[in-house]
């Protein structure tokens, strides 16, 4: 049997869990985790039962006589290594605030939300590696990001560059009600960077599309605005991008002489969103009926963060055009959709 | 002022620190450690007072206005993110009792010792991974990560491969006393690697000595003992390797197809050893006199997990022999010494 329908079955001999709490503790690909769960079901190993996965006596006896992986539970911290005091506790609420009126995500942007207590531990750990005191900071996408840093008063300078006009429109808003400066630029990252921009941030941050094409481009205009030994951080996932293209991602990160210094699985947590287009498309690709995820937010981004070797050597330079596919046909959450 | 000073001035902020909480605390080389603790000294922004360095009239000033990064703290997990249960704790007191009668260090194989509740974190983690039940795991160096494996019972098969004889010895009383069956077989990563070992584990662990010859040699000889999509780990400091050989490693990595997929800053912390050869030179080489270690465990090690994409493609073939320099001139821990 393959080692993911082994974990699966060690998963479930803890008890019954719904599909979204399987989805959130394994760190393979959604498709594998889709196939995988289908021949366990398809082998008469696990069964359907009000909304739950539960072990059937075969899959029991499948487990076998070797102790599984059950023992071993992340920290509090969930991983995220961070103690989130009192002071950044205070700025949790007044981003809370700060966002209620975001404009809502939007499918052609493969728009995601990060959980509001991640983006407290994100800054919080910036900070504990010194990228944001003081610091220039420039951010593709990654808005909220922006307005997190903004409300620490701590960067120096914060510019968000994004596609989405009407982010600009609500950062002003927000910048007015809570006397901060957060810049925004309308921006696509197939266009060639404004000069002005090119090398005139310490710190850069983005959360990209995962093609393989967008990942080229977010990762090489934020390696463009990056100063000489500039400080990066990106989100990948392992639920839609195979590890294969994290190799490949890797691979571009030396060609840039950037040195990956921290990764941290599972960093980001996006939050569940309701009517979410993708859960419909696991339920429907499932051998057996599952109920609508409940809140469970299993979509996770593990966040690279990566420093530059001397001066900047984007892939695609600065003042090229590139072509960006949003998804490509691999990419989808599972390729017989 | 640099980055490195200012980290300084910041940390002395808290409060009076010595020379080793403050090494305790940064993630930046010895030598700039020294080099920045001297100019800080020199510039009058520092004093040493009954041991302790401390920030003077001057140096409160140098820190101007701007908020430093004094407030994020890590969790209380160290940044290992995993929560050591019941039964780890169990293994914990085995472990501590079976390498009681351990082999003293040997300067000429630059040898150190880890702590053994980082054992136990590491063993914990590889669990959660999947890496460990009945897994066929090959370590080069490493032996104490084999014994704390050893005494899970867990995995199907263990082998230590190291040059220093007397560990051979010492890991049969340990099968003996604990009826375990860890083998062990003497060997030089300069030397070709038995052609019966090639290809033939899950997984692979070692921490390797940190020169780019051997770095080559260690992580080499390690992909050459791995199956197909194998996985492997390794340590790096940041307190010996600058951060151009990380980005030289990583380049490694891709070369041979592996992707990392965990890289977790200081997961690993060595113990400090009674009269270490490094804290003499690092004293000798202050600008003003400190006092000796009291026990602050300090040297700590980046953990990088990998996997192989597919078909392991060592750069120094199974059957070659390569040159592997213990320490090269710029891996002294400062090169005026």
């Amino acid at each position: 049997m393959k080692d993911f329908e082994m974990e699966l079955l060690g998963l479930l001999e803890e008890g019954p869990k719904s599909v979204w709490e399987l989805l959130d503790s394994v760190h393979f690909l959604t498709r594998d985790f889709i196939d995988s769960l289908n021949r366990l079901y398809e082998k008469g190993l696990v069964e359907s039962e009000n909304g739950k996965v539960i072990l059937t006596c075969k899959g029991r006896l499948a487990l076998g006589e070797k102790p599984l992986n059950v023992k071993t539970k992340l920290c509090e911290c969930e991983g995220r290594c961070i103690a989130v005091d009192g002071e950044f506790k205070r700025i949790l609420e007044k981003y809370k605030k700060a966002i209620k009126a975001k404009p809502k995500e939007k499918a052609e942007y493969l728009q995601g939300f990060v959980k509001e207590e991640d983006m407290i531990s994100r800054v919080a750990m910036m900070d504990y590696y010194g990228d944001v005191a003081g610091k220039e900071i420039a951010l593709i996408g990654d808005w909220d990001l922006g307005i997190t840093l903004g409300l620490t008063d701590l960067p120096a300078k914060i510019l968000v560059l994004d596609i989405d006009e009407r982010l600009g429109e609500f950062i002003r808003k927000v910048n007015e009600e809570n006397g901060l400066q957060i810049g925004f630029m309308k921006y696509d990252v197939s266009d060639p960077l404004p000069k002005k921009l090119v090398g005139k941030f310490d710190v850069f941050s983005t959360q990209p599309l995962e093609s393989s094409t967008a990942l080229k481009a977010f990762l090489s205009r934020g390696v463009s605005l990056l100063k000489e030994d500039g400080v990066g951080y990106f989100g990948l996932s392992t639920s839609e991008v195979p590890l294969k293209r994290w190799l490949e991602v890797e691979r571009m990160m030396v060609g840039m002489n950037c040195a990956v210094t921290d990764l941290m699985r599972d960093f980001i947590t996006y939050k569940s969103l309701q009517d979410d287009e993708d859960e419909k498309v696991i339920a429907k690709n499932l051998s057996f009926k599952t109920e609508p995820n409940p809140g469970i937010d299993w979509y996770k981004s593990s966040l690279f963060r990566f420093q530059i070797i001397g001066k900047p050597n984007p892939l695609v330079k600065w003042d090229e055009k590139t072509d960006v596919e949003s998804l490509s046909e691999e990419d989808l959450l599972n390729p017989k959709f």
